[in-house]
């Protein structure tokens, strides 16, 4: 019998290679969506197929399967500490989940996703749910029967547990919808409040057009304060442009991307922010765990907690503000003279309903997230068919945010989300914000003068609690755990809820 | 057996693949020289190293050489037709290559590179050559052992032969040697007249300060002027800023790079037409023979004669300064109003001996590779040894260029090309200027005014001529057979000391 530590050596070897490959693949995606020229698009996907194939048989390989084997059965099993448990716990998880799925739907799979984006673009564009029906009901088929498969594997209650625990690991859908019923009621209230406040924002400064080129300063001064090296000889990072913001890499290689809009200045200022949160935890995570699946993030809802944690709960800060507004000044010249840090700030904190989710303020944008989640459950059992789907989207909007949707392409084909087969992500974003709220509880505790901190232009401190509270747990538990491990706490909504009623109560004076 | 046709398109899907993943890993390879942070670059080179173990690897399959064995060995192997045959032909070449080499020898030179790499910049700076010594030596030495295998393989007269076919097939030092002596006694009678002359050239015009942006613009509108894309939203390409400037990609994704000096502002403007020339040429190859071998370039030396037959042939003659010194005296403002055409077309043309290669003239440039091909050659004999090559650089700058080497920083260490391990690149260089001046000799039979076509500003019946009798061509032919197909003619230097000694004698009056 090989020694138990030969075949956990060889097994993190073999995942190894995997990851820098895949490390490798994640910079021709970013290239794709930065710096391809437009005529290679074909080439890139044809490209991006095969790298997925290699990837695929490289996680795949029968001889992981045989270490895994291996380590798991061996007498001295519990001799492995608590990082190479973890370790191997992920590589069973992601092997068990890639060989289970029959190749011939996987194949299936990403061929309708191609279809169905393609379609949902036209469709949108056409603002006609019924070009995109057929191509959506193919997809959400195939989904189901990916679904039912991992809900083997997984062990899972129900099919859509299965996907959600792809980006949640161990979240079910019950636990999302107790912890989404509670929190649906705090936002509707809090909403009313705002919304009968005598204090209302003056939202058309934000409208002031500043330039392409001094949005560009002003977002290496928001990387400059975050601490995300873009400039140095030592830097980790860029940020470059495309459509959609967002974030990617791996450790020493950290990139977010941002928009700028010269009649939407505060945009490209909240995605740097935002993107930057994201960015903050790749590049924070535990140097000697690189190339080892504990050395990853634990969850999309815990990146997104801390791009959220960046973007709102700092960046949208009163104390952010006094840092910044005088920069913001001096870096668009006379443009924003006459506004002064009461009025900016309620500016950037509007609370107001509205029909697209990327846009949404930071209160109303989980009743969004909370209607998805809603539509996709009862779509996964079965109780809703997608041809249902717009009314009972429109009916949602109603009902929750109080909002006439007129046509599917500002209603449910606003998202490419389902389009590109992504199902079961959508809660990752609202839970985000719940940790968030939670994270932001235990810091104060710790770091009872953070906002001052801010204030005075330093985010180090905070940056350093993250890093050393969150960051650094890399996978090392799934996020109920470490939520518990965190905040000493289960997941809850009130400490969100506080956050977000402390912060409108004082801005709009209620 | 299996049919000739079966066995055939499974070997193209095969290698189809080899070559898409290529395709992709120069993105990744790109990404390192323009856009990479620069803490990155530990990963890259891990990523790098596992991407080429995998090409490796699918290029080794033993499915391949089995599929070659069927259709090599096929009672019907005459019926492929001959594009098909070639694609054979040269599938099979690459794949004895590359497995005829033992594993630990591919694996003991790629470290061997990167550390004789690094010492290389080290000693170069230090000015030192015996700090470089040792490990050139155990460079030279690993080469010299794949040389003697390769030369096996390709059937070879000597091993210096073997690597020279790497770049140029089937050229062999013996030819290069006896037209390089004629190419010598050229240039040497040539340079003689230019520097006795009485009409000297100002080069002090070239010096003037053209800011960096400004220089981006006549970049930009000298990718115009050769059609190579960079703009439109069907653009086939980019161009970036990297410290040596270099071309790379594949058919609808092919980039060049350039380096922008302030006060050398004809640097920029030079290196785009040539790496403009390297792109055109992958740009115009025949569409349907993307993906397969024929479908690349002919050798180093062949895609060296576009590069130079854009950069010297067009953007140095006068007629292409007809239509550019007024765009160009526009797009700088005033900096050059007071400098007529004909004095700026001197300085671009000066000739004068200098030490460096990469900033020598049309002129004295095949001097300096001559000198290089000559050194190589003896290393590899054994006439030379590494200790040797100060000395003997010297010697040769002295009687060949009448140039004094202080120390080797300037002299035998100024390239990468020795310390990365590249032995029989150099002779390409001027090969690719020989094959120019055949081709231009060719041209001018068929487009007669091709001068007055560039003076109008129009270099698009010169890019077409290319097109349909070299790039569509691809890798049809060796270069002797293209060079004989495109001109009629065996390899020659005539043709292009006929146009040096008839452009340069109306230079300088002579």
């Amino acid at each position: 019998m090989e020694s138990l530590t030969s075949s956990y050596k060889k097994l993190m070897e073999k995942v190894k290679n995997v990851i820098v490959f895949q490390s490798a693949v994640s910079v021709v995606h970013w290239d794709m969506e930065t710096m391809m020229p437009p005529k290679a698009i074909q080439l890139r996907s044809q490209q991006l197929s095969m790298l997925s194939r290699i990837g695929h048989k490289m996680m795949t390989d029968p001889e992981i399967g045989k270490l895994l084997e291996e380590i798991l059965r061996h007498p001295e099993y519990d001799k492995l500490d608590i990082i190479q448990k973890r370790n191997v716990y992920l590589i069973k998880k992601e092997y068990d989940e890639q060989t289970k799925l029959p190749e011939e739907l996987v194949a299936a799979i990403a061929k309708q996703r191609a279809i169905t984006t393609d379609v949902w673009k036209k469709a949108k564009a056409a603002k006609d749910f019924s070009m995109f029906k057929p191509e959506l009901e193919k997809m959400v088929d195939l989904e189901k029967k990916a679904a039912e498969i991992l809900m083997e594997v997984k062990q899972t209650k129900t099919p859509y547990d299965a996907l959600i625990d792809i980006f949640e690991p161990k979240m079910t859908a019950e636990t999302i919808a107790k912890v989404f019923e509670e929190l649906k009621e705090g936002l509707v209230t809090l909403i009313k409040k705002c919304e009968t406040a005598p204090r209302q924002p003056d939202v058309s400064i934000l409208k002031r057009r500043v330039p392409i080129e001094v949005q560009r300063k002003i977002a290496k001064e928001i990387a400059r304060f975050i601490e995300y090296d873009i400039e140095s000889k030592k830097a980790g990072g860029r940020i470059d442009e495309t459509e959609h913001p967002f974030t990617t890499g791996y450790y020493d290689d950290v990139r977010i991307t941002t928009h700028y809009y010269e009649d939407n200045y505060t945009s490209s200022i909240f995605s740097v922010l935002h993107e930057g949160g994201h960015a903050m935890y790749e590049q924070n995570l535990k140097r000697e765990w690189m190339f080892q699946p504990v050395g990853t993030a634990c969850s999309s809802g815990f990146h997104e907690s801390q791009s959220r944690f960046v973007e709102n709960i700092v960046g949208r800060s009163r104390e952010f503000w006094i840092y910044f507004l005088p920069k913001l000044k001096e870096l668009t010249g006379n443009i924003l003279a006459d506004v002064d840090l009461d009025r900016f700030v309620h500016a950037v904190n509007q609370v107001k309903p509205s029909k697209i989710r990327v846009e949404a303020d930071e209160v109303t944008y989980c009743l969004h997230i909370i209607i998805r989640f809603n539509l996709e459950r009862e779509l996964f059992t079965g109780k809703l068919t997608v041809g249902e789907l717009p009314q009972t989207w429109n009916q949602s909007y109603k009902e929750y945010l109080g909002i006439d949707i007129e046509n599917d392409s500002e209603g449910v084909m606003q998202d490419t989300h389902w389009a590109s087969g992504l199902y079961g992500y959508f809660p990752s974003y609202a839970l985000g914000n719940i940790y968030s709220g939670q994270i932001l509880a235990a810091m104060e505790k710790d770091l009872p003068n953070w906002r001052n901190r801010i204030a005075e232009g330093s985010f180090h401190d905070v940056r350093q609690w993250l890093a050393e509270n969150v960051h650094s747990y890399g996978n090392l538990y799934d996020p109920a755990d470490l939520i518990r491990k965190i905040t000493g706490t289960e997941l809850s909504v009130k400490p969100y809820l506080n956050y977000l009623n402390k912060k409108y109560s004082e801005l709009y004076g209620f």
